[in-house]
């Protein structure tokens, strides 16, 4: 992985607590819309992650797809995450 | 909570197991792209977590703002979730 | 439609004319990033008409079910429209 | 722009018919959920137009980046695109 690895281990970590919160929040019967919003914010986390770990991968892979000469393969591999992301 | 507890806690615990696997990525400095598939698959199983919760809350909550009296704020707090879930 | 007509009338106007704009550019080959680019600035346009008619159906939903006694199956179209908008 | 401009334009003028077919709605006062579906299957074709023209722009921005020599900046366009497209 290209990405800052401390950045990157701090978000998941994060996201990682707040989904232990929610499992007490679900056990304790807490209020739907209230579980919701915070299932959300652990979301917007991981897609936080996600654009750290792609955007720096993105910095390297036309270098990397040089070096290796596999230039269509990556973009093929930044169009498939592109259509998942988007979707 | 509304939601069927046991099938929203299988989902967050899947999550949390996943997100475990990720962590473990990181720190085996794995291919970028795989995590970020990874993530994703995470993402997509707290999005469905997410989606149970609201549909049940749906299920009941015409019925609570009837008893309560409080339609509107209701109302008011589905499109907060929709802005949220739709951007 | 219970959402304020002029406000959508207006979204739902200035949508079509970057898109007439979009059409433009495309015959004029211009670069794919500034389409891109537009493109989802009309979708954005087109989100904002739509929240703005689901808001407004929000508040007035429940009165109807009540009238029409089919509380339920309103919310289930609501559930399918979050659906949708959250893909 | 590097993408199939006959498959571009289709897509365009499709949703341009459609959203013409939305304006009508409204003003025959139609019903709000059924207006919000036509919007969302607009949405979905400005979509898929727009993945259509960032495929292809892919596709060709690493040997264009090559040949112009400005890869970091080919790269920050992508970047931002994903971060738009994602939101």
């Amino acid at each position: 992985m290209k990405a800052d690895k401390t950045k990157v281990n701090r978000l998941l970590k994060t996201a990682r607590g707040q989904l232990d919160g929610i499992l007490k929040m679900v056990e304790e019967d807490r209020y739907c819309i209230d579980i919701s919003n915070q299932l959300m914010a652990t979301q917007a986390i991981l897609h936080s992650a996600n654009k750290e770990i792609i955007h720096a991968h993105l910095q390297h892979c036309v270098l990397d797809a040089l070096q290796e000469g596999n230039a269509d393969e990556k973009m093929e591999e930044i169009m498939a995450i592109i259509d998942k992301i988007s979707k």
